[in-house]
């Protein structure tokens, strides 16, 4: 993933063996070598090349040694067979058999690996030597040096674990070398009949004819059936689900990564296509052949793939572009293909507002997808960078001043007010006051607390030079600081990326002592969003190396991160399901909060009335790993002037506001969910003596009509709308102790009261994560 | 699970309130208290006492305090929660409110804590005050020193999450105490008709009513539908599938154990049964409305409940008889109740096995469930001690006598014969050829080959003494060794619980060399067979500690052990499904193999063809937890003499045979099956420099046939017999590479074509295990 820090995507070119055999007739010029010649043209329109490691005569060898049946019945099988004994215990190429031997020649080159290995065989023989032809191979792509090698595809989803298994092993035994599997979006077989079942997406190397599923299908099918292609979600799933496979088999390998094969046409359903954009993209295999001939005759993109390509930019891929020397369109010469990827990056929205001042894509460059443990303003005292690079935020303070103008506006115009701020900082907020009770006019005192005794130089600065009388400041701890007088508007900023997790709830309790009691909060509310989310990148990011002791411990923290290579694995909940929103609210807090007993010093006796608890469904309509979930705020300072981060409301909210990234709930080993599965998330806020901490857990369901028993009536019918109307359960009498056992059929009875009643038991459960409790162990936010 | 450890089933009288009440209205006699008489009493009929902690006061204080609406709208209210608050902030008890005060009193005592303490409860309020006074409970128990307390079941299937987390709380809150859950087999409540959502079992303590659930049926229902009770399978697991949750949230903490209750009465469905009895059941409770009044109106147990109790005891549960001492038999004496139980016990099958000699219960007595490394006696030396114990089996050795004495009596009765024991240890082996060849009157030359020179001491002392010139001992490797003769028949004894995992192939192929072309190897072949099996307590003893650094080494080792505390989760696969018998045949090896090249020393030039690999379909009937896989081995010694340890064989094949336990291959984290899923084994056995390893994988599916998209038929059928036959898919053209994307719709079609051809892919993929791969980081077995 090196070339996530280049800023910028990448682009080989593809270099065939026919290539390879064309320069190797042709004039070197000032090269030494073929592959150095055509390296050497090809920087004109790219910024690496990807070719095939080795030769049609290795393919040869190893057939000839590795195919042959295992019978030992003729002196050539058995000659055969020796060679191959020989081989096996010491596996090694010949000259000939592999196209580069110079170290330069392999410097900035993407290795292509033989694709006719099966790893996955059914046949045993077969990819157990597949197996140490590929281990031979890696060894010499190590050997010159190479960074990334791309893989063939796994062949078929039923032996998928013999790739995966294979793939652990080679990269046990490599080291520092990318492996990167290349996998097309779903196999174009599908849509073909009849097809063997080890079909796969055209080998990459070994044909100069443009690959296209529609060299699969038979001539006579495509003229009686004119359809358009249809296929089940199921299947179109299959490649991911291997992919899946693949990996969790490698323990998340930072090492494994995908080369995305666009040679199949893309499906159009979104669920699909985000899947592969939470993946880690190392390439993206782009044939010429994806290309349409625009009006004039110049080669461009569908619009579809067009949209795909520049969201999978962001995480700047390297795009193996094949084929663009073969003038498949009118206009196609190669330097039309490369200036059009080029253009398509320009002109992605995300680079463009990543090139803009004030977005969140340029404040948060660098800062994708890259986990910080939340703050703790409460336990420790911010430093002046940090403080910094909050007041930086053109968003956040225009809104509480716009807050603070409002509640001021609700009060008397002819009122002696006290505003006090709660926790000051640096001043941002007091100024903001100023300005706003500048604006409304009302005579207001602001008095401005703060527990940070370096921060409170900064502030006494300010007041001494800026709000001279204006401003009274305080300080000491909000909960305990004894107060001159009670405030009218008390203004806080201690929300966090889940809004209570800075310990607001906690801090604003000590602070209530000194409101009036027709007194205002500033945040008056906010609560908590949740969401599940796939991310391998952010699951890798948080559990670190599998060895790790401290591992655990690291997947029982919440995280703050700039959420990029993820997607939220839930859509919006159907009428006919009890599951909710795509991003559902977990709690709320408010602000005063009139239902607390109170000691004699206006404190609450317990925490009790914080703690929370939320139990959610979501419904998640296309097959995704669970790793997480990822946590949102949204606050209402006053009236209609809020701030938010939930994903679908914050540009009505709070547009363009870059104080507060996500939160980052993961949990400890990922959770399979097919599509049209049920998520139900338990998430907990708890708290302790002096400290406040969270808990998660998560179960699936899958909402299932058809798990009958033998005696089950076969007319029983599936509702096309909903497979939530579970089977109606029959109401029987219940048996009388005398009897020893009820009956072993459990058959289901129709009757007449059970019609028409859906049962809330139509689901059959999947798996769940183990609890995840910081409480218990690790990490807490101190009271 | 102390209790394991005594050997019988210990007998615990449940005092109830009521027996309280009237104990503190009775005469003390010679007893300080009335618990103490009460205790002193039940000396006679019981071993120990089981009573409820707390009394009605604090239940009344409790909901006083808890259950007001948290407005502070009047006076009473507010008290109410000040008086609460202050009781949140120092939870305690005051005089009254327990039973028990004494040190004396709770010696001997399984403490039952508040039965209307429902932490699962929907009102946060109610289960954050519930968790609070549950955790003053479980405090005074300790303070007691009550060595295990028994816990109110969860309520409500869709809070379970929350009575998890509140007793992983309570675990990592307390040392020492056992947390025992009470739970039925299934609620029974699923035969009632609208019952409250939030049902349960009767109390335990609360009334002296005996309990059963024909209580809550209304009288009209029953006389209206006279049926013999039924409920869907999904339903009877539910309690089953609160306590996997409870026990997943607490990762399996030894301290949490199951207090079975026999309340209700047992369904008959076996694999619903079998699933308890792999759990850690520390407690059965046993009330005495569940027994029957015989011909002569004494107590007994009906069948299935006796059958399923005598099966429970291997386990030496304690079983708490409850209202024994209240009449309900026409002669339902107190000890009559008592001295059946323990008649029970006396007359299992298990119990008067474990009690004969030379059965495998009494051979294995201490053994079950205690995992073993398993042996290298090719990379170790063996001590005369393991050698002692393998020739204590009385089957195995005259099976091989019998192996023996058929292939001499197959040979030549004239010919001069060489029979050469590769690996003859301290020479039972030698022994037993001589017998044999003495009944069949061939004339043999007996060598006797051993690595071990310890042992080999032992074979000279028994070739001086015993056997002279008839053997001849030679010292060394039956690999590399020089052998004077080649054989006729090579004896050994290197297989292991899994047939080659102590690497006979590996050693055999070496012994070959000096085996004639038409000699025989016994054993001739054998093969390694799997099964899928669920077992808290193995998966218990191999993770060990979640926290454990070695967590991960542990769980890639194969153990062999004793398996007891476990169930097979398989079923035999059905004619529609791809799935295979309940245990699975992985691979097979053979002696001599002809079809090896081998080097001028007779060697093979590498271990390829040992390597192996197997994919099995294993059919899930009923949900449960995948713990890990057994394996068994089974072997032709020759013609039909053989050895097995597989379950429905081994005693047609080898009856009695003692010789292996059964291997354990453990999963890392858990994987839950529902019903009627697939479960895909995958297994290998790898070889690599001058090692041999096993890596094993699971993938759970779901057949599934109602994962319909909105535009499904509607008349769809589903076919009542099998589920596994999924809706057919389409045959459709292929897009053209100029469509930019495929329809989203997705939709099915019904096509000619496609009738009445089952697809393969009519499952959803449910979870999959991670990869365990010893081979690439600890347990390996050398060469």
């Amino acid at each position: 993933m090196e070339a996530a820090w280049s800023m910028s995507t990448r682009l080989a070119k593809h270099i065939t063996s026919e290539d390879l055999q064309s320069a190797s007739e042709a004039h070197l010029g000032n090269f030494a070598t073929p592959i150095l010649k055509l390296k050497g043209d090809a920087t004109q329109n790219y910024d690496s090349v990807c070719l095939p490691l080795t030769s049609t005569s290795w393919k040869e060898r190893w057939r000839e040694m590795c195919t042959t049946h295992h019978t030992l019945d003729d002196s050539k099988n058995k000659a055969n067979e020796r060679r191959a004994e020989d081989w096996r215990a010491n596996p090694g190429f010949v000259l000939g058999e592999v196209h580069m031997t110079r170290l330069d020649e392999g410097e900035n080159v993407i290795g292509i690996l033989s694709e006719w290995l099966e790893v996955d065989s059914p046949d045993d023989w077969v990819s157990h030597d597949a197996e140490i032809a590929l281990k031979q191979e890696l060894a010499y792509a190590s050997y010159l040096n190479l960074h990334t090698v791309i893989l063939p595809p796994p062949r078929d989803r039923f032996h998928v674990a013999f790739y995966g298994r294979a793939i652990r092993s080679c990269l046990e035994n490599s080291h520092f070398i990318n492996v990167s599997v290349r996998l097309p979006i779903y196999d174009p077989s599908i849509f073909t009949v009849q097809q063997p079942a080890i079909t796969s997406t055209p080998p990459l190397s070994s044909t100069s004819v443009p690959s296209s599923p529609t060299i699969q299908v038979t001539p006579q099918k495509q003229q009686r059936r004119p359809v358009i292609p249809r296929a089940p979600e199921g299947e179109l799933s299959g490649t991911w689900e291997m992919w899946d496979i693949i990996r969790s088999m490698c323990d998340y390998n930072t090492r494994l990564t995908l080369t995305l094969d666009l040679t199949p046409p893309l499906p159009s359903a979104q669920g699909i296509l985000d899947r592969w954009t939470a993946e880690p993209i190392q390439n993206v295999f782009l044939p010429a052949s994806t290309f349409i001939p625009n009006a004039k005759g110049y080669p461009v993109l569908p619009k579809g793939t067009q949209n795909f390509l520049q969201n999978l930019m962001k995480k700047y891929p390297t795009i193996i572009l094949s084929g663009a020397n073969q003038r498949l369109h009118p206009r196609g010469f190669e330097d039309k293909y490369t200036d059009y990827i080029r253009y398509l990056e320009k002109s992605s929205p995300h680079v463009q507002r990543a090139n803009q001042r004030d977005t969140l894509e340029s404040y948060s460059q660098g800062y994708q997808d890259y986990l910080q443990m939340p703050l703790q303003p409460l336990q420790d005292h911010l430093g002046s960078a940090v403080y910094e690079n909050f007041e930086r935020d053109p968003v956040k303070y225009s809104k509480y001043e716009d807050a603070i103008f409002a509640a001021l506006s609700d009060k008397p115009a002819d009122a002696s007010l006290v505003l006090t701020v709660a926790g000051a900082g640096r001043g941002p907020l007091v100024a903001r006051s100023l300005r706003a009770i500048a604006r409304s006019g009302r005579s207001v005192l602001v008095y401005a607390i703060e527990k940070n005794p370096s921060a409170f130089v900064t502030l006494q600065q300010r007041q001494e030079v800026e709000w001279k009388d204006g401003v009274k400041i305080l300080f000491g701890d909000m909960r305990v600081i004894d107060v001159p007088e009670k405030a009218d508007i008390i203004v806080s900023e201690l929300l966090g990326s889940f809004g209570d997790n800075e310990l607001s709830p906690e801090c604003l309790d000590g602070a209530m002592r000194f409101l009036k009691d027709d007194g205002i909060s500033i945040p008056s509310s906010y609560n908590a969003h949740l969401a599940p989310i796939s991310s391998s990148k952010l699951y890798q990011e948080a559990s670190g190396s599998k060895e790790n002791v401290n591992r655990q411990k690291a997947l029982e923290t919440p995280y703050v991160v700039m959420i990029q290579a993820a997607t939220i694995l839930s859509g919006a909940g159907d009428a006919l399901s009890r599951c909710g929103t795509q991003i559902q609210e977990c709690w709320y807090f408010e602000h005063p909060r009139k239902d607390v007993v109170l000691n004699e010093m206006g404190l609450p006796l317990t925490n009790t009335h914080n703690t929370r608890s939320a139990t959610l469904n979501f419904h998640i309509p296309h097959a995704g790993i669970l790793h997480g979930y990822a946590g949102y705020f949204e606050a209402v300072l006053y009236g209609n002037v809020g701030l938010s981060i939930h994903p679908d409301r914050k540009d009505r909210i709070s547009k363009d506001m870059l104080s507060w990234f996500p939160c980052f709930f993961p949990i400890k080993e990922p959770l399979y969910l097919p599509s049209n599965s049920d998520l139900k998330a338990s998430i907990w806020r708890l708290t302790g003596n002096h400290k406040v901490w969270y808990e998660w857990y998560a179960e699936a369901f899958l909402p299932v009509s058809n798990l009958v028993t033998d005696s089950q009536p076969a007319e029983q019918v599936i509702n096309g709308a909903g497979s939530l109307i579970a089977l109606p359960s029959t109401p029987v009498a219940s048996p009388s102790p005398m009897i020893d056992a009820v009956d072993s059929s459990f058959s289901w009875e129709r009757s007449e009261e059970a019609d028409n009643k859906p049962s809330t038991n139509g689901t059959v459960k999947i798996g769940q994560t183990s609890l995840h409790n910081p409480g218990g162990r690790s990490s807490w936010y101190g009271l």
